[in-house]
């Protein structure tokens, strides 16, 4: 265990953006002890007033799709604009190994050197649910700390490209040409979650097949109704390797974020997510406490197992749980 | 208020197939009385050997696709062969104007007159969910009287859609064609859901643009995974009116349900209906719990404007209200 800081030693410290503070303090918003949460509130609520200027963006893709590598060209290219850079992730299978702790140091290893950037993985342990809103805590952690952009990668497939984009005001969507095949593996419908679509890898022989993708989604996308942000998401193309399409992929993003800030869902947007986080963090509380109860592990067991072999109707299984239970 | 029957008389009515004794029974699943919901649940235990034998079909749409001419010609059609037919539905839009009761009935008017057809409005009141699950639970009483195939209409556009979907072992999209716009007004994600599409008012001048838009339809299905259940949605066309497209509709769903009966899908399926269903109903209920305390909607209207002021952090007001709350 790390000693702890003073309070106003965190504080002072995120607002001058000291990244040793601000780690220390995003240590305390991951960890599981009761007084470690209570003070990393404390710490939130100081610097709320210096929070909420960063652009976010969410970045999801499948495995293979080349993420990282996209997301460094992306950051170095914001570093180079002299943009300070947050990159943070969403990654449920942390829960099992224990974070990608190495990982990710590894796998952007141009960026992490960058003093304008600060990467930090994802955090473990925990439900996803539990997870997404630690790293909302971070998020708003790194813009008090001076953070321009914050870009959070979703690891893997599953529900943290809905949690993501719940927490973003620009979600991405990278994509691998391929043969008519580009959405294998994907979850269902996070195309239509997108505010853009970007085809990786377009270099070399890949360029040809990566236009051609584009062109079939642009048209795919047609389908999908306009949002009510008056945004239609476009599809491009870029190469990480050759350092093409990065610029104008960004120009779209302050794109977007202009147009939203003008036509006032940026700030609308940004509500909803904060009552959403709300509600989401009160279902959270009031089911952990309700599944941790002593015992409840157990019964619970054996009513899933009556339940799915048709025996409980699940509406009496609940009754029971909830009656035996709750004084 | 209708008086009550006996438990058993209720019991072995449904059994028998007795129509008015189904209907009163469902009264009492709709029912927001705590003895009425009681006494629903007994006589649902006690009728659960004889549920679930029926092929439970879900069918959405955007209004205006002609869905109750869509179900009228289906529900036709199967009781030409000799089945008994249930009509449920949900409906958000019931909730404000006290259900559609009038609505339903008169629209289909020659399925309601057919004795082996059963037409039951949606309840009204309730949240969403609430309603879903009284939906489920009549759903059951109808297989419990004999009733071989369940038709579940989505009214309206919002979550019913997934709710639905939720619930049923075949999910049905009625499609417009159009000019491009086919998707205009559906909620995102929907077509996802299909187990099948299907092109309706394909007669006279339409019935072009509509073999069209099957084929648009059918490219785009292409460009999503296939299920794990290895069945691929099929588009079809058909007109309710001239009786043309529903007989191979119907084709449709039963090669479904025995291909994913014999794969095991359909089981598997309806177990993790069921695991969701009880989940659904213990979340529900402790949410209701908490939000119904006494002075709660006061106290979360405060929070909540000062989460969207941005004033309070969403983790804080959750957890304001939580400590303000509970024991």
């Amino acid at each position: 265990m790390m000693r702890r800081l003073p309070p106003d030693h965190y504080i002072s410290g995120i607002r001058s953006g000291d990244r040793l503070v601000l780690s220390r303090a995003i240590t305390l918003v991951e960890s599981q002890l009761a007084s470690d949460q209570a003070l990393a509130l404390h710490i939130l609520e100081q610097v709320l007033p210096q929070t909420g200027a960063s652009i976010r963006v969410g970045i999801t893709g499948v495995p293979g799709v080349g993420k990282s590598t996209f997301i460094e060209a992306l950051g170095k290219h914001l570093t180079v604009l002299g943009k300070k850079v947050a990159v943070l992730a969403i990654d449920p299978t942390s829960q099992r190994s224990h974070g990608s702790i190495l990982g990710d140091k590894t796998r952007m290893e141009t960026l992490s050197m960058d003093p304008l950037a600060y990467i930090r993985p994802s955090p473990s342990g925990g439900s996803l649910g539990g997870v997404a809103n630690k790293t909302r805590e971070t998020m708003l952690l790194c813009e008090a700390a001076g953070f321009e952009v914050i870009l959070i990668e979703t690891v893997g497939v599953g529900q943290s490209e809905t949690l993501v984009h719940g927490m973003v005001d620009f979600f991405l969507l990278l994509m691998l040409a391929g043969a008519g095949d580009e959405l294998q593996g994907m979850k269902r419908g996070i195309m239509e979650l997108a505010d853009a679509l970007a085809i990786t890898k377009a270099d070399g022989d890949n360029a040809a097949a990566a236009d051609r993708a584009r062109i079939e989604y642009q048209n795919a996308l047609h389908l999908f109704p306009p949002a009510p942000t008056s945004w239609t998401p476009p599809v491009l193309t870029c190469s990480a390797l050759q350092n093409q399409g990065i610029g104008e992929l960004w120009a779209v993003i302050e794109a977007h974020q202009n147009r939203l800030t003008q036509n006032g869902f940026r700030d609308k947007n940004r509500q909803r997510q904060n009552l959403d986080w709300l509600h989401s963090t009160l279902r959270h509380q009031l089911e952990t406490r309700f599944y941790n109860q002593p015992g409840m592990a157990e019964r619970l067991a054996a009513v899933e197992d009556a339940v799915r072999k048709g025996d409980l109707l699940p509406v009496q299984a609940a009754q029971q749980l909830i009656n035996t239970t709750l004084p």
